[in-house]
């Protein structure tokens, strides 16, 4: 049997929202291969490490985000030969959300950590170092099809939030704009997605607005769909 | 840096349905270790393979199956230290669809290729090699879960279909069963997925019954829920 021997590394696409837009945490690398270039954070699984936890050190090795209140979730591996100039890498992939971009601090393979519009990364002819500009593609669509039938959107808002931010955040993910009355009719009416915690607030010194924490629910029953 | 070599599986749960139930395709192992007891088909890496591609050969190595009008996905890796005891090992997981079983010829590590419900190996005490009792059960409950967001069903059937043997499916699957008249009633009104060919079967020397093929949607607009 022709047994190859490969290394096996975790990437992660961290995404936050901000200024109503999907944003990604990428890395400027500061090693060769690619040195200089835009990639996601992550690294070689280490020894009795389970893919979860080496997830989870890479982030905060890379980043020093803290995985608490992270949504952190494995969406695909990727191995096509010649990925990697340094041999045979099969990636495993996640994606994590994280309620607002913390203070971040470089390390590792990393010499400057970026949050930047996701769009933007896709658009334009950024330099984006291995396969990652597909991974960050992927990523991202994962997570415009995952608001549409789960609940993750909260992990996006605070420990509680108007209907008003959350479908702020539904707009940015999906850069659609949505009926406000609409949103909140349909938001309302699913069990489990909202809890009304029967505080408000008014922010802007506008008409009090209810505020709402994550209920139990992990699905959404009926789905929220992206408008077409 | 203390990077761990690791070698690179593919493992296949396939799927089809039979006899009212969902039946997976095991193999006896014919070699150590866990020699003798039932695991899924897959195998190594090997040099210049993507990971795609060494599915689809271990399958038709081990089993004979073919891959045409197969549904083949990929859907999560395993990694945990000390799942292998040949060393460091990381499984990436597909599950297959496949209308109904095809003969089937063991090869490679396979001894012997065996159909099996799935529940049955999931309820009994079978002695089921590696992680693999735990992969089956994530890849019976992501085809489940597929069911209710997308058209996979039509995978399971044949060229052309009846609404009741669309239903089978379902009821086999989700181990459910399903109201006839309600469920005709709402998978013909979900645009694409199905397609009425224009012919007419009478199975059993019945009444006449619609033949339909499989549309061009992808998900399900809205969604089949299991019933609770």
């Amino acid at each position: 049997m022709n047994t190859e021997t490969v290394r096996v590394a975790v990437d992660m696409a961290v995404f936050t929202v901000r200024d109503n837009r999907l944003w990604i945490l990428m890395i400027r690398r500061g090693r060769r291969p690619y040195e200089g270039m835009l990639a996601l954070p992550g690294g070689f699984l280490e020894p009795g490490e389970d893919l979860d936890q080496a997830a989870y050190r890479e982030l905060t090795e890379e980043t020093g985000v803290l995985p608490s209140h992270m949504h952190l979730e494995q969406f695909r591996s990727y191995g096509s030969p010649g990925r990697d100039p340094r041999g045979r890498v099969v990636a495993v992939a996640y994606f994590a959300l994280i309620p607002s971009p913390p203070k971040t601090e470089a390390g590792g393979d990393a010499a400057e950590v970026e949050w930047t519009p996701v769009d933007d990364l896709l658009r334009a002819d950024a330099d984006i170092a291995f396969d990652h500009r597909r991974i960050l593609a992927d990523a991202a669509e994962q997570v415009r099809a995952k608001l549409e039938y789960t609940t993750v959107a909260t992990r996006f808002c605070g420990e509680t939030f108007t209907i008003s931010q959350l479908r702020q955040v539904y707009e940015a993910v999906w850069d659609r704009s949505l009926d406000p009355a609409n949103f909140y009719r349909k938001v309302t009416k699913i069990a489990g997605f909202v809890v009304p915690t029967g505080q408000t607030t008014s922010i802007g010194g506008g008409r009090p607005a209810g505020l709402y924490r994550a209920g139990d629910a992990q699905t959404l029953e009926p789905p929220m769909y992206r408008p077409r």
